[in-house]
């Protein structure tokens, strides 16, 4: 963790009389505050900001990054605080904005599918607002996370598969720049060749380039019919098999999430749920009746060609929400079965082709570590993830479980794949984007210092300058 | 057209020396190669480069841009010469760097539905390559242009509605940067959050910001079951109402194109077809015989509730080729209304509720003009084209055409809509980006500054520095 290593400069007095000022008392310095705007949720060593900003409006934002900038103090956005790369660590002190205040969701456009939101509106708030237009907004990374967040750090999910990730479902935003510009990135047309696309560079880009403080994303309408199913296989290669076929059959599947053996013994004990103890795949299908018929069916007799069997249907509300539930919960779950763990949270992403190939290696290592590990995937992407148990309190735990996830990076790599699907970089995966991306990484460098040339906006995240 | 203000420099007879020892007979700077090299399929004004290198290879375009650099000598990647808006004019001279030599299909990953072309591949190629696969590359301009081209562009089209534009289908890109150094902007995983998105910052930068010299895009499975029709509705609303339910309904549609009678009649001369003289949509749908079974009742019905009549089916590969075919010699059977006219074709893009507004005042402005012209659109996207049929010896004829898009502009614009769904900018629509990004052009113009410093990557396009 070489972010301990930075220096951090003490807070301008100056800066947080003027901020008080313009924020009254929400602008917190008490140290609880601050320590919390500094932890996400994953295992990085936290670093607290030196005040919290509780922002209301874009201008407000605005007005607090030009008094950032006039001081080259640092800046870090926060939303939900459920980010597993570090992305919230105020690495070099500063001023943490939190987000959670602007909340409202600006307008809804059922007839062209879309809605605007502010930055801390979180995507459970949002489909509770939508409950009665027939709409709903797909990606759902688990965790309750902001929209501002999710944009930030290009989430995607469980639903992926179908309805793709906030790269593809962002249509536009408002975004605070680093000198307290406030830019519209587009407009809400569906589509656009109307100069550099703005908008998919700030998705991703982690508070690097900028602040999103609003957003228009896509809609989709409630499918009429909702299916899910839980099968377990004799094999993970015969599951990962089964989703490899399913994507290349195109099969519109709308959920195809893959749980190792020890994530289902973790489920069925924290969840109180019977599933056998085996490689099993959740799927979920969106259609019209007979289209979810016909899905299923395609599906059930290719899982059956591998082995695939104990098909559990969930087709009622309650059900499926039992199911996802267990599903989301599959984190909390794994530390359970070792109490006092700490989780420490990793994915990767390979060309589906590889996803097997890079699985079995991957547990080939894990089995010869004494670490418990879970493994979980949204497979139809070709992206899975691992949870290490860890006891925080045994430095040789968290190195043994930086050299594995290092080899599984490296594998993944090797597959023509990424380090991460969609945890993001933040400043824990910063050191895999050389090997990544080789001279591309100098250019991600040169479009931050273009666009922060004080380095004030999440230093230390993304790329060093 | 401000842009044949621009200052041009003699070439340099060194740089040509350089250039011809690298290239040798595949350098030339005959003027009827440099002629049609500054040239596109638009009414702008043509502007020849003083030489065209037609590179074989990345590393040779590299070569071409480095000693570019060297000489401070514009750069313009040329495909197929099929831009809309002037893209490939040299405007301030300089080298075209032709990339019809390149056009190789590198790789085909059938199982990961992916394949990695040189940027001359055109899209008629890699799909007459793929065709014992199964597989097929849905994106549709009309024209056969390069992909490297139509990545530059952000291309679409009429299958854009399912499958979406360049955007959503370009996986990663082989660019050259302005000093000669090569990147490759992301690798083969379906989705990644390892850092800026490059990918999507170079597709729709037409040459500005580099030089895309290889591409790895989407491919999809051959649906089971394709269907077409074409259906007559008494007045534009009803289509363009028929349209937007059948979006909103989350019918997956492949295509839905609006022709207004003008264009149904030009049709009909050129392709010798019967069609009824009113406004109409052409449908495709894919999926199982089943889906498109039940996506062609669902739209047949919306269709019956405004009007529309006379449903005509193509099912079989002819008679849906033949339908296509006429629908993709819109623009040359509009031109052929007017013997001896230029077409002056020009594009918006916006929400789709305000789709039916927009196509209504923009027609009402229209039968005011004393100028033909014609109106088709990918109207699932809220993406409607003009095309003008112009005598090119009428300077009026010109300005009066030019006023027309103008009004058309600022329409879309004022209903949240885009200056461009899909031709691009060029320079035909620079002078638009003001109104349509405001502040966030400033932006666009500090990304173009920190990657091309010394302005030579096809300069006078976009955004002026």
């Amino acid at each position: 963790m070489p972010a301990t290593a930075l220096r951090r400069e003490p807070p301008d007095q100056s800066l947080l009389a003027a901020l008080r000022q313009l924020l009254d008392d929400r602008l917190s310095t008490a140290a609880a505050i601050c320590a919390q705007h500094g932890r996400d949720e994953s295992y990085h060593q936290a670093h607290a900001p030196d005040a919290v900003a509780f922002a209301r409006s874009t201008e407000e934002v605005a007005a607090i990054v030009e008094l950032c900038a006039l001081h080259k103090t640092p800046v870090v956005a926060f939303g939900a605080g459920t980010s597993l790369e570090g992305q919230v660590a105020a690495l070099k002190g500063g001023v943490s904005i939190d987000m959670t205040q602007m909340n409202r969701v600006l307008q809804v456009h059922a007839e062209d599918l879309d809605a605007t939101v502010e930055a801390g509106v979180t995507r459970k708030q949002l489909n509770e607002y939508l409950r009665d237009t027939g709409l709903f907004f797909p990606i759902d990374p688990g965790a309750d996370a902001s929209l501002g967040g999710m944009a930030a750090t290009r989430a995607s999910g469980t639903n992926a598969v179908r309805y793709g990730t906030m790269r593809e479902n962002v249509l536009s935003l408002t975004v605070v720049l680093a000198d307290g510009r406030i830019i519209r990135t587009a407009r809400r047309a569906r589509k656009s060749a109307a100069g550099y696309d703005l908008t998919r560079l700030f998705v991703g880009s982690e508070g690097t380039l900028g602040v999103i403080t609003e957003l228009t994303v896509r809609l989709y309408g409630i499918p009429e019919a909702v299916s899910a199913a839980v099968c377990a296989f004799p094999t993970l290669e015969d599951a990962v098999d089964t989703v490899i076929l399913t994507i290349q059959s195109g099969v519109p599947v709308a959920r195809i999430e893959l749980l190792d053996e020890a994530q289902m013994e973790a489920i069925n004990k924290f969840s109180k749920l019977d599933h056998r103890v085996a490689p099993t795949l959740f799927f979920e299908f969106h259609g019209s009746p007979a289209g979810v018929a016909e899905q299923s069916e395609t599906v059930k007799s290719i899982a059956a060609d591998y082995g695939g069997v104990d098909f559990r249907w969930a087709t009622t509300a309650e059900e499926r929400s039992k199911l996802w539930q267990a599903r989301h919960d599959a984190y909390y779950a794994a530390l359970a079965l070792r109490p006092g763990s700490k989780g420490w949270a990793t994915d990767v992403c390979v060309p589906i082709s590889r996803l097997a190939e890079c699985i079995r290696e991957t547990k080939q290592d894990l089995a010869q570590s004494p670490i418990p590990s879970a493994l979980v995937g949204h497979v139809g992407d070709g992206n899975f993830h691992l949870v290490f148990m860890i006891d925080p309190n045994q430095p040789q735990e968290i190195s043994e479980a930086s050299r594995l996830n290092d080899r599984m990076v490296a594998r993944a790599l090797a597959m023509e794949g990424t380090c991460t699907g969609e945890h993001g970089v933040g400043y824990g995966k910063m050191s895999f984007l050389v090997a990544e991306h080789g001279e591309a990484l100098s250019v991600m460098r040169t479009i931050k210092r273009a666009l922060d040339p004080d380095n004030i906006l999440n230093p230390g995240k993304i790329v060093s300058v």
